[in-house]
């Protein structure tokens, strides 16, 4: 039974336990999470015992070609033959998850008398387990090595996007398919914006260089953030270097199964305003990463979750001196029973 | 005024002639578009005379260096934020865009009195204008030059996945900044698969190559697909592709404002079924292209548009051969009054 199948198995596993008789699974991200084909536009039907996908008929050779333990068919109309399924096995309980589902399918599904149940998928996907961990470390590994890299390249005049484009090829080449996101790369004051949009801004003597990316290796992303300085740093630099430093190292040390995701971030906040910087730390401390770059669990002030052991999860504080620099530090993170892997060493 | 102020005040004119007070802004996209600021995780009212912008606290500054028309704040809940508007200014029909929201939040707005109402955005977008076509001119020419760098490059032995890395880097070093999709390389057998999987097969001699790519350039999306054949191709080849490429024609003639887009796929389709290969043509001609890969309008047997001047759609039959191979021929072109433009030349 390859990863897939186990999967599908764990879902209607759930479905059991939770006395659902079934449920539809519409996006792709999910759907590839259980099937390992992932594609834009088709739809899936999971009960307690059986699986049925419907699909364009475009996509049926290639699904048959990848997926041998689930049946595709191409109907006219993909929602309505769920709905015929539903009907001639008398399911009485079926489920869809609010928080994967588009606004007119969620009232599709309503309305021919469907329910609302939450994290069913979600629980699956945050727990990484067997090959997802090797792949997840591979990803982070890939990052990391191609900071190090890079890093010696990056001379005064270099353009933030070439430095954009260049991490992408490194990581290619090193058997990443691509970015996990838009790779955030912020010379001087554009590093004191956490969202910056990669531009044609070259480097200058004496500037904060800001690097956040990842790659997708096999289906799972990665993301790190280094922060370091371009010729001689001054005193603040240094300073707020050497916070949010030892407040990410306070957050790492923290991670373990069993600790709350908010304890983490308090971590990290109470340091940085312990140090009188808490009003430049201007987002939370970390989120789940995985097929997904943001997935569950979050780990911010307001977060409610525990860690469990394979969860992977970032923390990256940061300070922002809007107009001069910021500093964030980044790790992706397994989480284990006594403590943490950092993964992207 | 520049040209997303311009769009914001075509909304508040559409508000206007719809007598709607108000609609919220919920998506990435939409917002992007109206604003200029790409970022997910912010949220619009755009009313008749006045526009609100709610956000974290980290997007603030950002925001304000690149709109000086919307003035940003970061409240603590968002969605409750934009509802204390709605009720401060006393709106009565305050809107969102079924089609554009995800359930969850789509729910929320029904809660709290908003109604439905589709297509606003959409219509704006559909129909470009000014800048917007020459950006699009310019994407698609990259994508076509890019083909003929890498054809003569395309030997014996490279793979598929190579092929795809080679024709991102050529069309980022022409200005791009990466590709508008997952770029379909299929040689031989793959090329049969529509939605084909770019792997690390090598190409071997007498095999078809085909190539369905594009790439985001200053935000907007080109689409173009070539098929030929590596080798001496034989007859069932050469026959074939006659027939995609007096169908493509055929469509691409057919193409002009006032045109239904159901009747440019009748024009490939019936070619191809007339030429005994309709059950080969598996999927719809085409699809309009813009800051999306798949945007409106669409054309297929089944779509109900009709083509106005300003559209920018593809027309992309394809004959598929499982097991042997398959052959499209995609361009994406501008709708004109008279006619169209072929934009991937």
């Amino acid at each position: 039974m390859n990863i897939h199948e186990k999967r599908l198995k764990d879902l209607q596993h759930l479905l059991k336990k939770e006395k659902l008789d079934a449920m539809v699974v519409s996006r792709p991200l999910e759907q590839g999470f259980l099937t390992g084909y992932h594609m834009d536009g088709y739809l899936m039907l999971v009960s307690q015992t059986d699986v049925w996908a419907f699909m364009p008929k475009m996509f049926v050779d290639q699904f048959r070609s990848k997926v041998d333990f689930v049946s595709p068919s191409a109907p006219d109309n993909q929602l309505e033959a769920a709905i015929l399924k539903i009907r001639e096995n008398k399911f009485r309980k079926t489920v869809f998850e609010p928080e994967t589902e588009s606004y007119l399918r969620g009232q599709f599904w309503r309305k021919k008398g469907l329910l609302e149940f939450k994290g069913l998928t979600a629980g699956l996907r945050a727990v990484k387990e067997g090959a997802e961990i090797s792949i997840l470390r591979k990803s982070c590994h890939i990052a990391a090595k191609a900071f190090k890299i890079v890093k010696p390249r990056i001379k005064s005049g270099r353009t933030e996007i070439s430095v954009s484009r260049e991490l992408e090829d490194i990581m290619q080449a090193m058997g990443a398919k691509g970015p996990s996101f838009n790779l955030i790369i912020g010379f001087g004051p554009d590093s004191a914006l956490p969202h910056h949009e990669t531009s044609d801004r070259p480097l200058k003597k004496n500037e904060a260089v800001l690097l956040d990316f990842g790659c997708v290796y096999n289906g799972y992303c990665s993301d790190i953030t280094r922060t370091y300085f371009h010729g001689k740093p001054g005193a603040e630099f240094k300073k707020v270097y050497a916070i949010v430093d030892a407040a990410q190292k306070a957050g790492v040390k923290k991670v373990k199964a069993g600790v709350k995701t908010a304890a983490v971030d308090k971590a990290c906040r109470e340091y940085i305003s312990d140090a009188g910087f808490g009003q430049y730390f201007i987002h939370g401390t970390g989120h789940g990463v995985g097929l997904e770059i943001h997935e569950s669990p979050t780990l911010n002030t307001k977060s409610r979750e525990t860690l469990r052991a394979g969860m992977t999860v970032t923390v990256e504080p940061g300070i922002y001196l809007y107009g001069k620099f910021g500093v964030r530090i980044e790790d992706s993170v397994l989480v284990k029973s006594g403590g943490c892997e950092i993964l992207t060493r």
